[in-house]
């Protein structure tokens, strides 16, 4: 398994484009419509947000996969479509543009939006772009339509993988967007991920449930679940690698490589939260299960307390303990260490719940390094997890103190 | 029912005062040193944090109200003796201090403190304080101990309510500290009442548990929730009316008064969240039983976007919505409404859970003053509840990236 280049044009018969439509009110240098689509149809399986609030293309799109089938993702930033007039109705109509554009059945397009809550979707200037964006669809179109799903992201998030599955070459790529709003126990910000590889409706299901498990519901930028998360994957079966139908050998050679390119893009969503100056990795291990280290690895990189020390360079390791004690689950405080590590050097700070005398000094650098992560033993047992987060700041305050203006 | 001065010096036969002794560490202009005596025995009753991680002086505290006795309390500020060495021995050294200074048993005495976790007591300091502490006690020294005991506080809290039960005049007053790591569902930051009613120990304990589910239980600065909180309720039953001792009228009207006065603290603290600039009050009405409303309010005082909109005075609904949408419990989106509303005015948002054309000048006057209300109404039934936080500001980002230096 390796990276390569290409994002959601990476697999085989993908073609992408993304351009400024005027759904964002701007100049036109902001994209604002992606569009991907398949050279076959292809087997799709997806999560969607848990909100109780779901926008309208959210319930469309589920509506469309409920057979397993898509070709097709048409996607907005800009607009959320959610608690908006006309939200189903102009959901409903974006796929029908799509079907006549390219000849596809409507209930083969997988519609997204990300952007302001409650206001009109503008469906002309949607309904305006769709020819162009249709014309333009490329092999090489991914980082168009990477930037075209970005609102507050300051980097595009695209990656993708070369693997080996049945004894053939196969390719999996993605593109996400997120940045606020992002929270453990969604089914997750818009993630579209495209793959060549040969695999049953029912398989690609259980496989994007378990990777948003292992991704992105571990990380957290700001304790707010979005209206709009969705996570779909699309596979369009070129790589002719026999039929992948049951939890085979194949089927895990297909889950790794869907883990680890959600993984790297969720560690690419903390490390660019909205505001944030650092990726904050946070590892608990020796829990007794794994869903033990999961929810104490979660509340840490949520704490807002956590979060300001680690903006402050601060080695307030007692939030770290105080987050893990509200979280929830029980542990032995007695027995906690923990520590702060980076490229800089590592400091432990806390061993058996008491507080070490450590090196300040150290400390301060440790955590101006970027990337910083928590380490916290438990002496439990062997199991662990890890979480990712970002650092609370004063922009993330500013962007969200003006977010609509 | 009328408030008037006092403090926690109110009740008759109630003694208070506070000091600098060293445990912060500065140029002794900051107290860090309370201490509040009873003439006479107490019943007593406190509600505690439920954080995992406790420190040493909740535990002390706990082990000593066993009994449903106190008569007096000791806090420091500047340190939470929490997963600190010496963290008990320490705490029951306090007790032991006291207890020769005044004579009374160190089983009488609550300890409670604040601060920093995980750094070692001054243990010295404090006990050199204390015979100074102890000689300045005063039936007026209420203000001295309300500022020993804050941090970060940037106003003091303290209140007081005089009251009719059984016939008999009677008062209660009390102080609290608290500006960060204020969440639901914790025993609460410290507050120390002090009421002069003749009440049963076991009465005092089921009304100090009902009033801080109604107040403290219902704020929220950062969602963190901390290992020091406590809420302590000191009777000495000077006011001579009946003895209280099961839920009749004469309870009824001490809770109200305990309710009313918790309440008031509780709104200070919202409105004194670090760095706050705003009072953020949001009322769900129309629910179908008590627990759907107050959980949906909770969620949305606790939600930074929200928090992060009202700092910004941008009137971006949708966040408010989405935070109800996440919170855990149902409702239909189709029948909400939310509004905004202040000194300034009162402006319709959302209606049967669609956004409605608004005037932007005067949502932004209405989001400018300190005191905002988020009124959201379900379309469910008659039950209702309110909850208070504060806005999230650059100077909340400020504090807590620096806090311990």
């Amino acid at each position: 398994m390796e990276y390569i280049s290409g994002g959601v044009c990476a697999a085989a018969g993908f073609r992408a484009w993304g351009l400024h439509c005027g759904v964002k009110n701007n100049s036109g240098d902001k994209k604002d419509l992606a569009l991907i689509v398949s050279d076959l149809p292809c087997a799709a399986g997806a999560v969607y947000t848990t909100n109780v609030v779901k926008a309208a293309p959210v319930l469309v799109t589920r509506a469309h996969l409920m057979d397993g089938r898509a070709r097709a993702i048409l996607a907005n930033s800009g607009n959320a479509n959610a608690c908006a007039p006309h939200g189903e109705e102009y959901a409903n109509r974006e796929c029908e543009l799509i079907s006549k554009e390219l000849g596809l059945a409507p209930e083969d397009i997988v519609v997204a939006s990300t952007g302001v809550i409650g206001q009109t979707l503008n469906i002309a200037a949607i309904e305006a772009g769709i020819p162009a964006l249709a014309a333009s669809l490329s092999y090489d179109g991914s980082d168009a339509a990477a930037r075209a799903i970005m609102t507050t992201d300051t980097l595009k998030k695209e990656a993708a993988l070369e693997f080996t599955v049945g004894g053939v070459t196969a390719h999996i790529g993605g593109i996400a967007k997120g940045s606020g709003m992002i929270h453990p126990n969604m089914g997750t910000l818009l993630c579209f991920i495209t793959t060549d590889v040969n695999i049953a409706p029912e398989m690609v299901d259980l496989a994007v449930r378990e990777a948003v498990r292992r991704s992105f519901n571990r990380v957290s930028v700001d304790g707010d679940t979005s209206t709009n998360d969705m996570c779909v994957v699309l596979a369009n079966g070129m790589a002719k690698n026999p039929l992948i139908c049951d939890g085979g050998e194949d089927y895990t050679a297909f889950l790794d490589a869907l883990c680890e390119l959600t993984v790297t893009l969720a560690k690419r969503i903390a490390s660019d939260g909205e505001g944030a100056k650092h990726l904050i990795t946070c590892t608990v291990s020796g829990a007794a299960d794994e869903a033990q280290a999961e929810v104490l690895s979660k509340a840490v990189i949520s704490s807002s307390l956590t979060k300001a020390a680690v903006f402050g360079c601060d080695a307030n390791w007692g939030r770290v303990l105080c987050a893990m004690g509200y979280s929830g689950v029980d542990f032995d405080p007695e027995l906690v260490g923990v520590s702060f590590s980076s490229a800089a050097g590592s400091v432990q700070l806390c061993a058996l719940g008491r507080g070490l005398d450590f090196d300040e000094e150290l400390a301060k650098k440790v955590l101006s390094e970027h990337d910083v992560q928590i380490g916290i033993t438990l002496g439990l047992g062997d199991e662990s997890c890890t979480a990712w987060g970002c650092d609370l700041t004063y922009e993330y305050v500013r962007i969200n103190g003006d977010y609509r203006t």
